[in-house]
């Protein structure tokens, strides 16, 4: 957050696997994992439907109206990180285009997150490269100030460190701290377990009242039916 | 607006044939065939695109971050209702998902309108079970507080009746009263009725300026043309 | 701005051949050859996406709720033409729908661009009839107030003279003024030669900081690397 | 909601003493004591800070950018009511300035509650006449289209019958259905009893943890505290 | 709009008598004088209360988080004038503070209008220097890209050619083009003219649906009355 | 930002006398002496204007509607601190009205910095107790959910960390991490140092283009002057 013109060059990421591992869960069922916590805000949203990611944070921390650093952030992405930048304030501005995310790519990115603009929409969904974005906007930026790469930010309200696991769909943007990912994907994957059975018994028509147990405590709490 | 606690389990629905053929007029017709009211906010969007529906509105009022509720109405769902949720203040959580939405439809629910976030949006499209919302958001609820079911509520800036009539589309989410459905319908008849031939006139070449007449009072009103 | 219930007939439109070649550079690189000037806010949206246009500007403002301009500007469409319309307060109300989209596709109008609101959206996709608007809303609007046909107007955010270019994408909106079509389109064309070229040594991983030769002037700005 | 072009000229007012009490109380007292229903949406602001009121609601539906019927309403108001004012559709328009406060005041109204936009408000303010609204614009409308006058509305997100209680100050706006006046008004008085003694022990330096007994909930719903 | 790096230093001004002779008409009586156009949004308001001022207009076109040009601008200021800045995209950084008020008020500005942040909004309230503006921000700017001074910008939706009038109160803030400038003074004192003795009439009583006949239209329209 | 249920009692509070005396400096000047950073966004306004404080950071973590967890907070506030609230979702509720005010201000602390709503504005302006928040509203809050005391939390879009030192005034809101108040001090004493010397010369007519020596920049980046 508050140093300027550094780029750190190595970090440690999540490990690998548990962090591939959540994509298949989706950003609800790891949000809850996590006890509904790390999540962004909900402006956050794909430039295009479908994409379901999972990846090590690589951030980077831009100026408003300036994409230099987006450069400079390429450099140190590695095979499976998702870039995630943040903007010292609020812009709208189209940060990101085809070019860099053909870069990107090249480098092994999965995804970009940006709490800005994107332009090029139509190519990228092409590319099959996926951007959850606050705004879509063909307004370019300059190449004039220094900002961060792979220090701490604050994305949509989120804090992300260098690292972090990133799951993001068509739900949302959720972070898990590098620490905690073995433990959230424990723990999402409990969460799922019995997700099937629970569906099988709600499309059979038993209600969520017996299944969950709800009418005594909802009685408890002095809920009254009338006819 | 003003019982918490209470579950009305006896409603009057709208006539159920007169309810059914309003969702081929579309929200814009019925709109004006009721007279440009009652219809919600243009920020309730469908989450996925192409869905038409009408049905018997079964309304839940619910406190913001808490779905509790959502189960208790559950049970007060009969085939052709479409379910109409408002919360006490404004919030985008996800009060609604996949297991849910099973539940629903097994209950015979044809769709949710609901003034504030869902989440597990690609499995509801997948499942084509329709929904209008202020957010998409993977943002989790608790289940701690009592609100009612089936009181009138208001939704989106619009007042709901249990039982009235509610037909949405890719254009917004329009509301009419129980009492007034058979009256609207032929309204919303009448002014279809005549479409095609304006559509066929339109892709003439006529212009509406003719069509309608409005050459007369557009001078009358002062409109003068510069060559 | 500040004539009302004049129409201009007789306005002189861009270079149509320049006009029209503008649509397959797109918004973005279009915006950039302006200098970065000429866009509409990103609020912007298209109703249904992947259309990419460009045409002549015939110029409407309207009142709020008021869409009896609309009748008058369809007449004053040719081929080639698209529609911006401005309103003199915020509204987002369904000024155009499908019967008025069959009257300006007849007259020749390549797409609509309205600051406010538009319906029959599912209709305006299958007519593969292109909007960008503000909003979508059933609200309907009524026919009282004069507005002006092809004077200057202010339309989210930007300002068009009719006869102006209009260049719109799933990117956004760019107007480029009438005198410097021409030019645009070459400062546009010359930027897209090298995209090709750049593109390639990017996907081989080529890094921009590389290509641009950026990194002496990062150094020169205080960039510092941290291992 | 539904009737246009009606006034209706015989309301039955909540009592007048109990609405009058509830001033004193403060809205967000009152709405404690409805059981937190009933508060518009907290983008509803007074004009000019300090008052507070409480009246009789005489409701007025409007059109966007038409403010003729708030002439038709101004003869409906007797001492002690307040005019709450909504809008069919989104708009930000000056409805209403110091010409038609000094209707309103002369016959009896206490204040205006507009889900739309005013003006003139420094004459206002020296006029002593409070306003609660969404918007501040010089931007006058015009007298076309009909609404009605004492007809259920929603005014920012709440349900008004006319008749009801409205109690506004700087915290914002609250409408107590007439016929539960006299109950909130008890329950309100209620809650303020005690107020004063909780006041001084937390002046004090009393925890409210303490007061309110409420270190063994936490301590049961898991709560650690490290040193 | 679309030269950028220009400073024109020669500009025709609006006529001073007549211009400084609007501000005591207020912004809602010049909005209505000139037929309702030339209105900023009302977001745009006071970071102060009361003021009340009319000037002529010196544009700048700035950059986002980019105040050089206000530097540049400062120069071109004459006794008399208000300062109108547009951003060439949505910006709500603090472009003005106490040291560029200092050099504003020397160089004779009567008050600045921006589409952006200013902050030291306590000092300038001290200065009795006033400023209407989108926002308030603490957040600093850059001085690294050229703007231009003195073209026609676009602020707050409004179109503003330097030279034009301003004039800016409480209720927002109004342009007057240069050319009519005179014709909407003279329209604006007949408005206010007979406004005394409308608020005399209405002050005792006198219904505006009787002073301005109203009653009539309103029959003819439909307006039906129920006991 | 992750560990729910758990209260600090034990964090390390910035130096006291450097963190003091931040508040004479203002928020604009603190921001600026951090290199633009740490400014929480312009949306939180304080409730009464004309406070300027500073002093170290408590934190809280609320859920959206549940203000439990202020009462806690309560008990760890020493003399010479400012509450920083900050909610897991969006919410505009009131948190915070004037019985915690009193036990707030009993306990030392001398400002609440909140990312939701508060109420009994006017008392606690009375009281002179300083609240910077996003919302103003009646609406109360619930006692059912654990959050935590003095972890780092996400608050406005800026990273606060227990024994942070805030800047609050008019202007905004802005955070210095610990460790860097001293030195944050110092440079913005060095910022303030010349102000006076460059507010006479400004005062007295000297142009900042002359003063910060631009002109010849200016030029070489392309400035053309036009007569």
């Amino acid at each position: 957050m508050y140093e300027l013109g550094v780029v750190y060059r190595n970090i440690i990421r999540a490990d690998r696997s548990s962090t591939d591992a959540l994509a298949a869960l989706g950003s609800a069922t790891v949000h809850e994992a996590m006890g509904r916590v790390g999540l962004m805000k909900p402006y956050m949203r794909p430039i295009w439907p479908g994409a379901q990611v999972s990846g090590t944070a690589v951030t980077v921390l831009l100026h408003p109206g300036d994409n230099w650093m987006m450069h400079v952030v390429a450099e140190q992405i590695r095979e499976g990180d998702i870039v995630v930048a943040a903007i010292t304030a609020e812009c709208s501005d189209g940060y990101f285009g085809d070019l860099l995310a053909t870069s990107f790519q090249a480098r092994g990115a999965r995804a970009l997150v940006i709490d800005a603009g994107v332009r090029d929409v139509r190519t990228l969904e092409q590319m099959k490269f996926p951007v959850w974005s606050k705004a879509i906007s063909a307004k370019g930026t300059i190449k004039a100030t220094l900002g961060s790469v792979n220090i701490a930010v604050v994305c949509a309200g989120a804090l992300i460190h260098p690292g972090d696991a990133i799951v993001a769909d068509d739900d949302g943007v959720v972070c898990v701290p590098r620490e905690l990912v073995a433990k959230t994907l424990q723990a999402a994957r409990a969460r799922e377990a019995n997700e099937g059975d629970k569906r099988a018994k709600l499309a059979a028509g038993v209600l969520g009242l017996d299944m969950y147990k709800m009418r005594e405590p909802l009685a408890q709490a002095g809920l009254k039916y009338v006819d």
